[in-house]
């Protein structure tokens, strides 16, 4: 008796599997659980992921998610704050991130991703031609650039820089340095190189 | 912007978060992941969750997951190996363990969790009594209590042993020692005194 006699929760497995952070022995415990300790888990988790793709839109402006409104729609931030700053991030998940630890003063604009020609992914691919339709509009003082610190976030806002300033808007970045409690001892000596460059007067 | 304006998206999340071996930071990552990267993903767990309690059941006999048969009919082992050996373990998952491992030359039985009065679980609350059902009914020679080597395992083992005994069967239990490939410096003392009390005669 093996899993292959057990289409139906083989199926279950290889769709968790998929999820990030769930391996194979991950998947076939999740299964496993909502077969017998939780059975209602399982109701639960399709009732919501149907719900997931239904209920949630972009933002027509900034391509962040909107729920409960008219899809294409403007969200609550494009609609209420300062025009003048555009914070620019990776993913929809950065902006709650960013909205935690305070907000900015402005709106945002999510890329959907890098730049990154290793995975084919041109700016064509990104919201890019939006984000300078929005600067081109007027109003846009200044634009954040709050990508990742990586190869494909740094490549992506060079690239940003670049097409954005001759509109005569002012481009900033995020500062890259150490992280708040760590260890001088214990940093990688890319951030202690960026740390020393972006050393501030007291 | 919180979380919190996001009902739907806050829905999946808990309703991940309620499986094992994921938490609040992983479950939000599941969900922004079916939101962007991957969104057929969603409708491929929203199916198979569904299809889950459909299509499988459990065997009438051993409580064994049973799938594409009547529910409550008799799984594919309980209908064709020797009936003179059941295995006793705690789980479905157990079963497929034990089937990796070569199998047993006999049948199983499910006891769909173990005796832990702390958790308001007794031998009523499992399959112990088709157990004795399936013992009484004659041809069983050796049960052989495969449970979890922990507190309750062991607890539910000895309690097993003192009601199947006076039926005249034969119970045995899975051996208690070190590992294969493991270090003996680093066992633990509970397993290294199994280990010598089990010593074998080469």
């Amino acid at each position: 008796m093996q899993l292959s006699r057990f289409p139906a929760i083989e199926e279950c497995i290889e769709a968790f599997r998929r999820l990030p952070g769930v391996g194979p022995k991950s998947a076939q415990r999740i299964v496993f659980h909502l077969l017998g300790k939780d059975p209602e888990a399982a109701g639960k988790i399709a009732a919501s992921c149907e719900a997931l793709h239904e209920k949630v839109g972009l933002c027509g402006t900034c391509s962040m998610l909107v729920e409960g409104e008219a899809g294409g729609s403007d969200c609550s931030v494009c609609g209420a704050r300062d025009p003048g700053v555009i914070c620019v991030v990776e993913e929809p998940a950065d902006v709650f991130a960013v909205e935690r630890a305070g907000g900015v003063k402005g709106r945002y604009h999510v890329l959907m991703g890098v730049i990154s020609p290793l995975d084919g992914v041109e700016p064509e691919d990104l919201t890019v031609a939006k984000l300078i339709e929005r600067v081109k509009a007027g109003d846009v003082k200044e634009v954040i650039l709050a990508l990742n610190p990586n190869m494909a976030g740094e490549g992506t806002s060079l690239y940003l820089a670049q097409v954005l300033k001759p509109l005569g808007v002012r481009v900033t970045q995020l500062a890259h340095g150490l992280p708040m409690g760590s260890h001088l001892e214990y940093a990688d000596e890319m951030t202690l190189t960026r740390s020393l460059e972006g050393r501030r007067e007291m």
